[in-house]
């Protein structure tokens, strides 16, 4: 652990909390969304957008913040990166669920489940990380080695799915069919996008761990 | 308003107003390439390469002169940045006129023409807050405000029109027609992709307002 | 050339090279895949995705040196986002290359060759620079200079190719036929993501160049 000598405002740290601890119930509400193949699936929908609106809220209220203060404990403008960055996760995983419900897409494969299920790992991680950035020691080291690990995980899986649907004989049925499968391509990159923004942030942070240190 | 005690090289604040005044042309040209099914189409095609080349030479000249001057209003790396990212505007543009023109396409759907409108509007309001970067008045805050709340539209525009073409019967007609559809999402994806260039020029101007204030 | 009065830890360049002498083998490795449509395939593979782990290690001893050294040559941030920009690279390459195995893809169009072929060219030219931004001099101007001739090329090609591709007859044919298209078409995106990467690498290297200058 470090000791710091220059005067910070901590309050950053317990806003950038805030905004990341929309995370995890975001991709929470994308998992019951996907898992919802009936008439509950647009409220989950609903939801997920409003999620989305609380964490935007949350994220200009780090900003507002950073507009006022003189002091701060990082640079202006690694704060503003991170906060973006967190907001890009958010983001991606609600255009996910809302591609899902505006194509409507029945029968998603497992595949996507599993996308979601790494999200909400990093979307854990990446919450409980915040507030430790107050001290840098090696617990935020940890994380982002664990979010890297994940990261190529999903990298993997999502490869290895695209190569099963590209090989399945129900896509190659008929023209409409190969336009479902376009169609589940676009959510299945959505959340390889939202899996990226969660290593984007995690890049942010050991740049900040490597500049504070 | 704020008042700088700093020394600045204001030229900074005209070479880069004269690089996004480029782009509501650039935007026009392309509105005129989509408009025109015909022969005139190539004509289009080849003064949107020219505009992006021109765009090109005025993104070089600030370029230049960022390396000729000791004192520069921002830092370096804050200008090489916004130039670079206007120059992104354009490019993106060229790239979908350019798609339009190899890929052969006609009928576009009038939602890719609502795409361009949003391009336009993003652009004027690029090139009007140049100038204004110098004082970094509240003018300059409403401007990314408009910025995010277009880009917010254009991507729903975008999702909503992707799900219509999707469903459209048109396209499920026969593979030939599937491969229509794929060539018409690379235009309208690259769209999309001028629209997120037109944002990120948004995200570095609200960065470097919280940095400067 | 420039002198410098800073101290600087001049290993870093040393270890900026090592990692970017990873990128024309990883390009090599990619070619012969791509070459070869045989029982090999699988083999290159596996030297290729041996390539990129060394090259992330490469990129973690650049990094374990940078938070061990208290002066470095340029701004922390400044080596952090080089090395990934240079790691960004081969893992598209990878990427790349494990797609072709994935989705099991035969008859490869000689386009997908020529676009290794300006990756090798980038990866040689990215290899040579990085010893000389020790002293940046005028050889590190026509060393971005040149790789974004290449990528207008590589872009210009891109375009080309998929035009060319949409058209053939051959993909026309049958359901199955327009999905092997999108696989297809998924390497070669993945090919221009690797020419962007480069491209990212040459604007680090000239913003720095401005910077230090």
């Amino acid at each position: 652990m470090r000791f710091r000598l220059t005067p910070r405002d901590d309050a950053f740290f317990d806003l950038l909390a805030v905004l990341a601890g929309h995370l995890a119930p975001g991709a929470d509400l994308l998992a019951q969304l996907i898992g919802d193949d009936g008439p509950d699936r647009e409220r989950f929908g609903r939801r997920l957008r409003e999620a989305e609106h609380e964490a935007d809220d949350a994220a200009h209220e780090v900003l507002r913040r950073l507009n006022q203060t003189f002091v701060t404990p990082f640079d202006r403008d690694d704060i503003y990166q991170l906060t973006s960055a967190l907001d890009d996760c958010m983001d991606a995983m609600e255009a996910a669920g809302d591609l899902v419900v505006l194509y409507q897409l029945h029968d998603l494969p497992p595949g996507v489940s599993t996308q979601v299920t790494v999200l909400h790992r990093a979307a854990e991680l990446t919450a409980a990380v915040m507030p430790k950035l107050r001290t840098m020691g090696e617990d935020v080291r940890s994380y982002w080695i664990e979010i890297n690990r994940l990261e190529n995980e999903a990298d993997r899986a999502y490869r290895e799915l695209l190569a099963l649907l590209f090989q399945s004989p129900r896509y190659q049925e008929s023209p409409a069919a190969v336009i479902e499968l376009i169609k589940l391509k676009g959510v299945i990159d959505t959340l390889e996008q939202a899996a990226d923004a969660f290593e984007r942030v995690a890049h942010l942070v050991e740049a900040l761990y490597l500049k504070e240190s």
